[in-house]
């Protein structure tokens, strides 16, 4: 298993394909590397090498010994970065994982080749933090059944539960195998990073090429957001996909593929 | 405390106002009739003799013995309504209370001059039932400040928290103080009432002048399923509160207050 | 007929009911006093003394010698009122009829007791005047049925064309044999009168109690035009009419009729 | 250039690169071939030999003798690959176009390797009917300028109005110097080629990989309509540009390109 001791922490990383250019892609709050499993093939078939990492205490990084704010992931990409020579990414990052990508957009900006954000935010609203709260809450219970139920009607969209209800019961049935006591106290730290995250003035000084996926049923980040951070960003682009909530790479996966792989070639091919 | 003993359960009723016209309220489940403070005078200076009502299980009526469906409510109104000698009543109801509403429409059409329904629905699909789960994982914690926590994202709109945050944390406060652990049993056996509730298909039998209330940031009764209703009863108008949740009667009550006041005025109007 | 001389044209009135309350109703652009007659009952029943208007170029009123602004018609008001000897009104206005309403709001406030703004404007964006331009290519055409199909699809929602088509049929021939090149020509100088209204900055300065009417299919006067007016007229309800277009009145008269009524029951009621 | 004699009709065509894969373009009715300039650079280096096509009666084809209906493109396209000995391609149709290429798919299914359709519909809506009623009556205008500005509010955003005006006014200016009183009578050919269509049922047999897009801002054929064929299509993608109205590769020009590729890339990826 490739870790690499980044900050003092075992940061693990995964690669996938052998191209020249690297696509890397940070996860979502509850995301592994793993999560990525029906993705990473369309991005290692159009010629990309993925490089999957997973932030500590998520997957299967070290957990972290202390306290640390959102920004501490910027700093473990930047340090893996190093270790494996990379100079230049196109970096990936959905909902957390995009908020990573954003403040490593502002830090390293002569790193990034390009930048897509999906399904993200540049600051929490009273809202956004309301939603962390009573997530906070069910994971404090520590268990993977009842978690699930009380995390995820706001997570997928109404649509999915309609269409894929029994892919929803299977998800909620290896929730409750997987998700141990530890990887609530992971999510919990986690959780707390967000400090008092705004970075909305800043967005202005990302000039990367961006792609930004937002989806129409989105409640945690909703359109209204991922517009703020596109009239920011110069060159940026956004794409909608529509009939899906917050988790659009797994509802909607091919459609969360093709947009991503035309934004790759639209780079590639200017 | 006037409370009439219905189908073998005390039964709480409270008028207010003298007017000939009778308005009948029936809550949200989470509701009691002490929830209508703010809107109950106004409907008496329009002339309304205001009848609130808790259901079995709900604010100041009985607990009930046995288990029973949502149906049960509609009998226990009857009930109530006969022993108070009122033979033709205005019936508003929210939510849980627009369901028992439309189905007291059905079993007793002559009984009705108007309806009113708000943020209500005539079915519950896979996502309503799922929210369902979600509160009744909260309300098993029996913690009046989790459980506010836990349902209220759901409930009230992303807006309604950017503009009342110190209102929400005023109410958070207040439900960890009321709520008991008997309300959460009361709660559980309103939430199991549900049954397989679908009535999409008798709608067009309720034929009395019939106002809708929807709120375009409802996600527990979206507008679609306020439409729905709104295309099968025939003689139904349709108003949309703007910026507001679920809770459109708190979030904009003067809103609420004014389109019910509209459609009485209508009613009596014509 | 009645008319009276007011700043040198003739100005149509027409009252009806006898209540103590007057509520006065300014036209679109487009209307007369004539296109209320299936509103004006319901307001006279609920007690008002309703008094319609036609701006100068419009309807019964004379035309005008001399090229105008728009707020030409808020002194025609003001002139009419005083020698009516009506010192209070409740005034209701759309379209173009709401942007005087707004002008008068602003200039006699003393004067109103409430008021009401459908499907109206705080400023001209480009999409408008391209509209604009576009009515007032149809209008040189000086032909009632080539200005019908011309202009109507932007005013009446797909929704309405799908249910309602024999009626707009009716209405295309009824314009082919009203609308006389007279019409045009008053229509042109009501048209080129806008100049460059923008009275957004100045909004915060209404005080007087105010409801907003939209709808949800408005191209012209879309619902982001109407929240912005809500925005910054403190004392103001924002209520919307699902499934119309521009036409609320005559898409959804009832609910049009309702949401009046029921604003002016609660300034009343309180 | 190129023009070949198909039924009857000498047809446009145009190729640009020279990949082995070939996209054939088909344009919304008031384009032609030159509409694509910004485009087709994109899918040329992404690889793909692309034919760009007039229908009879616009651009560079000859003019149709005889009045026709929709079908008769269909087989002017094939009878045009036919000739160039294509046997199998990517067809990309916009608008019209996209009618077009619906139709091609039912009829010539074995052609197809995949069916892109962009702001298009399968049914004429009476709302529809009646922008085409009016485009016709400015049509007969025979006045570039006068068309344009009677035609264009139905069919770019307000949004790209508020950014783009002087864009809009240049190509008002163009209109008005390409439009020749014969673009108008072709025009209005090409325009009662419709007939009942409606194609609605028959969507189900298109079993070709298939992407959609719509804009969340098109008034002509809305999202509904595009959601309408996604429903029915079982092997097609729907994607949404956002704040663009009809004409999304005008409007949005790079995030059209960019769809287009992903979609492209995704089919040769698999």
């Amino acid at each position: 298993m490739p870790r690499v001791k980044v900050n003092g922490v075992d940061i693990y990383y995964k690669f996938n394909g052998d191209g020249e250019k690297i696509l890397v892609i940070l996860n979502g709050i509850m995301m592994s590397s793993e999560s990525w499993g029906g993705l990473v093939p369309s991005y290692v078939r159009a010629g990309y090498k993925v490089l999957n990492v997973d932030f500590r205490d998520q997957g299967k990084s070290e957990s972290s010994k202390d306290a640390y704010t959102i920004t501490q992931h910027v700093e473990d990409l930047r340090g893996l970065l190093q270790h494996l020579k990379i100079e230049k990414i196109n970096l990936l990052g959905i909902s957390y994982g995009g908020q990573v990508s954003m403040l490593f957009a502002l830090k390293y900006p002569h790193m990034l080749e390009s930048l897509i954000l999906a399904n993200t935010m540049a600051r929490l609203t009273n809202y956004l933090k309301s939603i962390g709260e009573a997530w906070d809450e069910a994971a404090k219970l520590k268990d993977g059944e009842k978690f699930f139920r009380l995390a995820m009607p706001l997570i997928y969209s109404d649509t999915f539960y309609e269409k894929n209800l029994q892919w929803l019961k299977d998800r909620e049935e290896l929730f409750s195998s997987i998700l141990t006591p530890e990887w609530f106290e992971r999510y919990l730290r986690l959780s707390s990073s967000h400090g008092d995250y705004d970075i909305v003035d800043k967005l202005s000084n990302i000039q990367v090429p961006t792609l930004l996926i937002s989806s129409d049923k989105d409640l945690i980040t909703p359109y209204r957001e991922l517009f703020m951070i596109h009239e920011r960003i110069r060159d940026s682009k956004l794409v909608v996909i529509p009939e899906a909530g917050h988790a659009s790479c797994y509802e909607k996966m091919e459609e969360f593929i093709l947009v991503v792989l035309g934004f790759l070639a639209l780079s590639t091919n200017e």
